[in-house]
């Protein structure tokens, strides 16, 4: 069985050998763990938020970054490539631990959740674990964790503190919005599995999605670079298995909350995320061509109003 | 004189050693020689596909994959750039050597084919033949080649049986789409040495075409595979050597058979191959440069229209 | 301090292992030093160009081609990112060194530059200089430099001259029309240095431009080149520091010799560069994203019709 840790790791190890390159830095902590920082304190890159989102899907996917245009005005896209679509995303790059230790909070992605297996019933679902003597795992936060969060991290997944690895930036971020962005497939896989589709026969996929350009503050850049997926990302899945009824539900824009920046909905909202309709994260269109049958099929749409709103670019 | 047999060998390798990850199959015969089967019995995965496409193009190409749309469908899209067009699209892409033993019926196309010679006035045109101890091979087929067969394909490239190597993929298969629309550039140079132009004179090539979702037979497979280079193919050439009224008859569409599914014209043909106007087999649009006057010239258009009803997808 | 002779080095040494793919030819001069033909009487290829353009930006930008439209026209296009703008764009790929010994003359650019110093205010202004016992060149000429000519470039170096590397393409070739169209990101770090902007605060940098088709002579070549960025390239910053009525200054709409091909002006400036506005060099849009404050501006636009007029090529 392929190990995401495995890949992980080598994609880590290289990330801390060009770091100058990357423009992130390498901290060893007292406990002999490691914390690659890619935006907290340093600047990070275009290609060190193409390497966390490597990492994020288990070394299980292609990345690349290009120019394109959202109504006529030129910005960074992401284009997401993966033949492990529910390994890599739902056993890996899904943003489904909350690393919670004294003051310090982050959402954890990445390989570490296969052997923390965060949540269980996702890991049931997929039927993976992972097994591997190095952890690495992906944070979303704008501070560097200390070494009881990293002995934390080691014991859950079970691994020796020194041979934990943890990734951190923020979401207002270079690294923050690329890594964001790079969720477009995954989105659409979480989604699937939401609806109960069985998305390990999904064979394989591809996406691509703006990167959002980094806003004022975390609180912000939490809407601006969900955006990205939710308004103008778009995807195209190959599965085994078809279900019209059920495809015409993935796309973001059959949720009640679709319309308006996601900033604006999580305002209304109170700031609790639970009162907001998990419909949607979601890519804001899909194609889905499935093997049983030969049928392809298509749902939702870009909106580049909406997007270009959140991103505060007024159009031309 | 490069050898493209080698530069294949090398990738193959590269395919057996990370099967896993690519979801291929590695089968070793009993007399030794090696089948990589990529979607008759395995998945395979688009990026099992780029690389039996660079094998095709005797490792002298560079493919990759992204999300495009057809007429706001979004889609994966290959590209392809080569600085051989003329040696990695008829010395070896080209599927000139049918491969036929007993029941077992393959297109031939690869490097194996400039041991072989298959056939031989393509190879006398291009001034190109290899010499190397290692065959490669691509079959489209829905079957494995046994004993017999790879037996027949080492006498014919003059090399030991336990130096063979075919790669399988049926044309209704992930990699079986790909590597169909990774010819977007050989049909043009195909299309170019049949009106007569010297195609050793083209220096680059570089082209793009949707990859045609998977349709539910080899046969429908045919169709829809052919139809992402003739309805929505394009490539941009630079040549030396200029005749506007030569470049005008490369197109598609200056076929009699132009304008509807090539599934809908093999069958109007009573699948007869040979009763169809093989101008059709071309690329949709292209664009040359001539290095010797500086001129520039287009021909042909895409067709959304055909290219939605070939894949079965209504518009938005 | 990275060294981008260092990395243009290990790019140059590439390109001598593979020139036979790479269609370019490794010249040993009397002198030891060393002349990478690619396309004086060399055809060049596509990925040589790339290579050139990763060598100029020493080493810090990652580039690929892809066939994108223009106005319906397929044409090749280069995406540049660097993550390192102001290091890659002024103290490498700006060209700054007017190569000139005796009758040879060719505008240098590329690593060797940060050795030479070439010119020494932009080195002052972006705070970087390199440090390295080999040199790495780039001109653009239609003529293999000598033994003069390097002992030239090394002695400015201060390398021995066994350890000076030139690559050589003229204006008019393939490998000059790929590294011109790659100064996309260049040109628009170079006009806002020019305007006053401290570019050492622009982390990061993406860009897209059609590859010029070749046209009859260097002359020319220089017009279509420069047009490829003037009027249809597109790129999207990232900085710390925003000023809008700055920003709204750098794309080449705001020149006064911007509305025709670029030879147009030369020609009517009395092919004197001088006469010509400065503000013209410059990438046709832009789009800047500020760290500082969240802002995003977007400025410019493309413009079709002169492009394929400067192409000669007529529209569809």
């Amino acid at each position: 069985m392929l190990s995401v840790n495995e890949k992980g790791l080598e994609i880590a190890e290289e990330m801390m050998d060009w770091s100058e390159e990357l423009k992130v830095k390498t901290i060893e902590l007292k406990n002999g763990s490691k914390v690659i920082d890619c935006g907290v304190n340093e600047s990070g890159s275009y290609d060190a938020g193409l390497m966390f989102t490597d990492i994020c899907m288990g070394g299980l996917a292609t990345t690349s970054i290009s120019v394109q245009k959202v109504s006529e005005i030129p910005l960074a896209f992401i284009d997401v490539t993966t033949d492990h679509p529910s390994i890599a995303c739902l056993g890996a790059q899904k943003a489904g631990w909350q690393v919670q230790v004294d003051k310090f909070f982050a959402m954890g992605s990445g390989p570490g959740r296969a052997l923390a297996l965060k949540p269980k019933h996702t890991f049931d679902r997929i039927q993976y674990e992972d097994e591997f003597d190095y952890c690495v795992i992906a944070l979303e936060s704008n501070a560097i964790p200390d070494e009881k969060v990293m002995q934390h991290i080691a014991d859950e997944c079970k691994v020796d503190v020194e041979k934990t690895i943890a990734l951190v930036a923020p979401t207002a971020s270079i690294v923050g919005s690329v890594q964001v962005s790079g969720r477009v497939v995954e989105t659409g896989i979480f989604k699937l599995n939401e609806l109960g589709f069985d998305t390990t026969q999904v064979v394989c996929g591809t996406g691509t999605a703006p990167i959002a350009p980094v806003v004022e503050n975390d609180l912000k850049a939490m809407g601006s670079t969900n955006d990205s997926v939710i308004y103008y990302g778009s995807i195209a899945l190959t599965t085994r298995g078809f279900d019209e009824e059920l495809f015409k539900r993935v796309p973001s824009v059959t949720s009640s909350d679709y319309g308006k920046p996601f900033f604006k909905t999580f305002k209304d909202a109170g700031y609790d995320f639970y009162k907001i309709d998990a419909n949607i994260f979601a890519p804001a269109e899909l194609t889905v061509n499935d093997l049983d049958n030969g049928k392809t099929y298509h749902s939702g749409h870009l909106n580049s109003e909406v997007i270009l709103e959140s991103y505060g670019i007024s159009g031309i």
